[in-house]
């Protein structure tokens, strides 16, 4: 081991105070990518960490723009030649705080109650970012810097990163890396750290349905037509079969089955379906037959809807009802193909009475599945162990994080894939959003750790 | 044909124009009884047609409190005793102008374009409060007048004249009259004048869906939990058969069914299927098979959903989702059995994944079948007659209109049910509602010419 790990961890528990009140002032700032009002203070985030990056003496640090929000740049060498790259990935954007009535406190202005740091964006993933930021500077001010560091953090991660593909292709040489790390993919609970091996795909579709040409009395025109509200109801209802089951025809087609050896890794996790229901709080859980809670948000694919609007209040038949569609894809789903799937649907399903138009929000982003032996992936298992005392969870994450997949295809760059905001406690993109302090110090130790090992290894 | 008829139109004519004034005025009142905002605006609306009472030498005139918006009162005694009594009815209320954007002028801006004045409440019913109005003015100037009035207008139609029972019940001698004028209830088409002798009946539900504690992140628990919005739109699409029959069991069974002289009668009407698909703009028409639209609108029960909300437009599952549902009865269904029946159906068909609960948000109001042949309706089919020159339509009118059915239950007065708002041409309860002009000009010549008929009957 490093001679000089342990000054770094010294450091950072020096410093834990400040690295806690910087985290704080970033959080204050409201970077919501989604609402165009908060396009200034989304740039504003981005410099901020431009100005953090500098403070710790990172070379080239850039703010550079895209089509969309910008993405901040920098670099460090290490002390050796040959020493391999990591590309630190982080996103500075977050998820709208609506609705707000249902938070505790200020999203925007951080407070800690019990050991944990409440506002939007404290465990996803501006927690995170600070976190790496806090391990290097740690490493740097320990000795010599075991590994080249190459920092990319992008401002539309909450809003599917659609500027990073023309990013990536721009930037090829500045970021050629060995793996980027990548600590937005979260952990299973405070005491069982946990590296992904596969992320989810995804897809959005806003489904319009369309009826009278024009709002209706219901009293007098009620009985004559078909309410675009209810045919909306119809051809979502359809989706599914009463079991849970897509009832898209050839929606599971592709999908790769999980191997016995990885269902059983999975059922190590304390995830199982006793703890789903608590931490959900509904009445008894749902999905696919024939697979576990914890498989199917990590293995098996998946049609949500997250929104619904038609209609107002009133004693009227809406011309229009719309529904906002989301689907998880696994590996070997192409999107192009679910796409047309599902645009046969609505065409097979859609009755004479109404129109239906199935919209493509955004452009379909594949499954990601990586390889567990990657130096760095071990480098990151052994650092989580000796941090945690216990053998870190291999497992799959039911979200998608579209920098991996196009670092993957764009760069051929494989990431490391952890983090250290608790799965199902930390109200991910929901009110009450929080970091667990504790885990978090823990997180920075761990990312010290894994810079020496990577670096040594 | 009394002496006095001429002078009486004559004054019409001669005033139509500050008649036209007046409306507008009324009209720039933003009355909408269901905004709470607008409670100062829809008080004023009562003051301003109690001053407009008084100007006419109404004896009387009160804005009478009651537990929601006052109800302005007046009467004026006729020339000779005997004379039958009349109780004039109306609203000032009207529905929110909502969605704004679909509006071609202010709503709350009279405009006149192409003999029609646009404007939220043009039709529905401040014209017509102001025909009965400008016809009693004329037949006062004229001579003699030939009958007893009452003048009852509420502020709470559009929101289901929640106080109207108990102010029925407090003032019942004051109330005390042979029949009522209800101009609410409209007419076919410009060339057709209508007397309507049914109702139907509403009751208005809140379906509310409840699954997870908090919003969930789509990606890590999509598959773990039943989603709100997915199972409120199976129980919806449950709601009907394919076919566009009410599938909730018991529906149906106590409804009154059509006689073959009713159909007869209702097959006159020029709203058959054609026009319903040309007024609508859907691309077919839907509902209960066996029944013609006019049939399924007037004598046939519908369930309607008017709103349906759940979500936001992000990558989330939502705790709840919830629909407005609005029942529209026929003789002889029950409101309370009809609400049982729904209960039940929801209860059945709530799977164990979620909770459902079922509001009902308003006192059931039963549908009202009325005789034809009482002296009013006669005078009125004869009054119409002589202004249209065709027979008028005996028709039945699928919205409701409270204040007919609780006049009757509670004061045991029967109603004449006309109206001179054009069905699916002045755009009731949608954006740019207007008034057809010429056709108000012969409503206020056709009430003229009702006084007089009724009053020597």
């Amino acid at each position: 081991m490093d001679p000089n790990l342990d000054k770094a961890l010294d450091f950072a528990r020096h410093e834990q105070d400040r690295f806690l009140t910087e985290l704080k002032e970033l959080l204050r700032i409201p970077s919501i990518s989604s609402d165009p009002a908060q396009r200034a203070e989304t740039e504003r985030a981005a410099e901020w960490l431009a100005q953090r990056l500098r403070a710790m003496n990172v070379d080239q640090v850039q703010v550079q723009p895209t089509d969309g929000y910008p993405v901040v740049f920098g670099q460090l060498a290490a002390a050796q030649p040959g020493a391999p790259t990591i590309l630190v990935y982080g996103h500075y954007d977050v998820q709208s705080a609506a609705p707000l009535a249902d938070w505790r406190s200020d999203p925007f202005e951080p407070a800690v109650r019990d050991e944990n740091l409440y506002a939007r964006g404290a465990t996803d993933m501006k927690g995170q970012v600070l976190a790496c930021l806090a391990a290097v500077e740690s490493v740097q001010q320990a000795g010599p810097l075991p590994v080249n560091l190459k920092f990319m953090f992008e401002g539309e991660e909450e809003i599917g990163s659609a500027s990073l593909p023309a990013y990536l292709a721009a930037h090829r040489e500045q970021l050629a890396s060995d793996v980027s790390l990548n600590t937005d993919a979260g952990m299973i609970a405070r005491d069982l750290p946990a590296i992904a091996y596969a992320l989810r795909g995804s897809m959005v579709f806003k489904l319009i349905v369309r009826g009278p040409a024009k709002d209706l009395h219901s009293g007098i025109f009620g009985d004559t037509v078909h309410n675009p509200i209810v045919a909306l109801a119809e051809l979502i209802a359809g989706l599914h079969e009463a079991d849970g089951r897509v009832a898209v025809p050839g929606f599971y087609d592709r999908v790769r089955p999980l191997e016995a050896a990885e269902r059983a890794e999975l059922a190590r996790s304390p995830m199982d379906d006793a703890f789903y229901l608590r931490e959900t709080g509904v009445p008894a859980l749902w999905g696919e037959p024939g697979y576990t809670a914890v498989e199917r948000v990590g293995a098996r694919p998946a049609i949500t809807v997250n929104h619904i609007a038609g209609g107002e209040p009133k004693s009227a038949i809406p011309a229009e009802a719309q529904a906002r569609i989301g689907v998880r894809l696994v590996a070997d789903q192409d999107p192009a193909e679910i796409s047309a799937l599902l645009q046969q649907y609505v065409a097979d399903h859609t009755p004479p009475t109404v129109t239906a138009e199935l919209v493509e929000l955004a452009g379909g982003l594949p499954a990601v599945q990586a390889d567990r032996n990657l130096p760095a992936v071990q480098a990151m298992r052994q650092a989580l162990e000796e941090v945690w005392g216990v053998r870190p969870l291999f497992h799959r994450v039911g979200g998608s994080i579209p920098a991996v997949t196009l670092l993957q295809d764009i760069l051929g760059i494989d990431s490391v894939l952890s983090g250290f905001s608790v799965f199902a406690d930390d109200n991910l993109h929901g009110p009450n959003e929080k970091l667990h302090l504790p885990t978090w110090r823990r997180g920075i130790e761990a990312l010290i750790r894994f810079f020496y090992l990577f670096g040594a290894s």
